[in-house]
């Protein structure tokens, strides 16, 4: 990840918009793109959903570790994953960019096809429809991302006493992928590409997640961990969520391999349960269907909603703890 | 501005963001607010008009000068701005942050207050939909402003030979504060608290801009400078906007007081029509008219557009140079 040439400083910002805004795709919706005072968005139905989502140089991620273009799709991904979450189709992102004053243009414009290629494979309905870029001491991307809903909004308060949970994308891959890169042994990310290619550019199944839209009582992003988000979905909705370590045996067997590796070579101990219940930046999406429903195929049941007294998530009927990513004490 | 109690680190994301938010005003086109993966905002139009304009610690801002209320209403008012001069009303904002290991709570409340102090001063109808907190070595404020249309989009390429130019809001008052601010002689700023106030809490004119929409031809957020958007919009337009020097005394005579104590006390040297011609962050709207349209009162004519071969801003028929605030350079 080594780049060259003038720095976005030496260009200065009208300039290096320009070069690296010509690398985005137009959609039909978008009325009005980047270079006004604001972009003008189309609907064919009166409401449309927003979210944001901030990546921080060094909390959120290394240089060392994730490209320009890495960066720019995960960046989408995660953006993306909210919009979905709430059974809409993504139409349209804005980028707020703070680079520093070493960061060059190759850079600017590799994380721009980053975001191209994020949109591409994750949301092609989409556009990049506007931005700013300001200095500062680190690289920060603050991404808002619009959708156009497909039904009624799918909240995290709809899960109701009978459903059956369930969960589509990765568990535990991200997770994995951070600690492999984060291992002494360098070489050992090496070996677990999927892995590390999960952390560094999460692929969140949008189209199988929006096939669920018309069934589905509750849907979540599973960003921060499955153990946090399944703890605040029971929360919003007022039950517990039952999940059963029976059905989490295929997202841990995966992982098994690089959780020896991690533990054989270094001091951090890890497990492969841990990965899966308490790791974030999967993307993948977290929901309840009534029984009965029509569960599109791609979608695992990995458990049921319970009436409760005391709203949580749990783990063969015990508390599950709500830990995960923090973005601000992590 | 000193602040004391925990830091938003020593409370963790959630519960910091969750006294934060309380603050926060609802209005009735917010469907969905924060709290689930994404917002949802109602419309009565098919369209909607999304901005993104971010303040960096120790570029945009300096904690020394502003409170952490004065950067909630900066940040709305610069957003604000731009969604009305697409002639949009503005309905709902998205909030990303990043804040320090040091930034206390009471800081974070007292920006929280400062956003719906922006948004009752400036844009009653709209609300905080959504946010992010996350973590890093400075402050770093990006907001995602939407609004609703009440006419066709208002391009900045919409400047037509033979209309008149008009500006509404103060021109070099924000400016003036920064010089202000920035003087060695830290007793000056005290004695013109109205120019600091621009600076600190832009009040851009949001109704009068809106009563323009249905005449107005193009318009504009000023806020790299009079002399670079008036370039910008006339590139965009493919036309000359010609302003007249005289009919900028108004907006320089008020300055006239305060650059000459600018000038008598330190080494540096302003003058009153370097602010009004090349200060940026007043927020004001620039805006053409049909010759003979009602242009609403508090509006002031300042030149007219010419047909151009060479699309630039004049002054007084001569190349105006685009010069103003660059966020990445500056």
């Amino acid at each position: 990840m080594e780049y060259s040439g003038p720095t976005v400083f030496e260009l200065g910002e009208n300039q290096a918009l320009k070069q690296a805004v010509s690398i985005f795709k137009k959609v039909d919706s978008t009325i009005v793109g980047s270079g006004d005072d604001a972009a003008v968005i189309g609907l064919t139905d009166l409401r449309f959903v927003v979210t944001t989502d901030t990546l921080v140089q060094d909390h959120d991620f290394k240089l060392e570790f994730s490209s320009g273009f890495d960066l720019g799709f995960k960046a989408v991904a995660s953006n993306v994953a909210d919009v979905v979450a709430m059974g809409a189709r993504p139409i349209a992102l804005t980028v707020a960019m703070v680079v520093t004053p070493t960061t060059t243009q190759a850079w600017l414009e590799d994380f721009a096809r980053g975001l191209q290629a994020g949109l591409d494979e994750l949301a092609p309905t989409a556009e990049i429809v506007g931005g700013d870029l300001a200095s500062g001491a680190q690289i920060v991307i603050a991404v808002a991302a619009h959708g156009q809903l497909l039904a009624e909004p799918l909240l995290r308060s709809g899960a109701k006493p009978g459903d059956l949970v369930a969960v589509c994308g990765t568990l535990g891959k991200a997770a994995a992928g951070l600690d492999l890169l984060l291992h002494p042994d360098k070489t050992l990310a090496a070996s677990y590409p999927e892995l590390v290619d999960v952390q560094l550019r999460p692929t969140p199944p949008v189209e199988l997640a929006l096939q669920a839209v018309s069934a589905a009582t509750a849907m979540m992003d599973i960003s921060d961990s499955l153990a946090l988000d399944a703890n605040r979905m029971a929360k919003a909705s007022g039950v517990a969520l039952n999940l059963h370590s029976s059905k989490l045996f295929g997202y841990q067997a995966v992982l098994e391999l690089a959780a020896q590796s991690v533990n054989s070579r270094g001091d951090k101990q890890v497990s492969e349960i841990d990965w899966v219940l308490f790791g974030g930046e999967d993307h993948s999406f977290l929901t309840t269907f009534p029984s009965g429903a029509a569960i599109p195929k791609g979608f695992k049941v990995v458990g049921e909603v319970l009436a409760s007294q005391a709203p949580m998530a749990l783990l063969d009927g015990n508390p599950l703890e709500a830990k995960g990513w923090d973005s601000v004490t992590s």
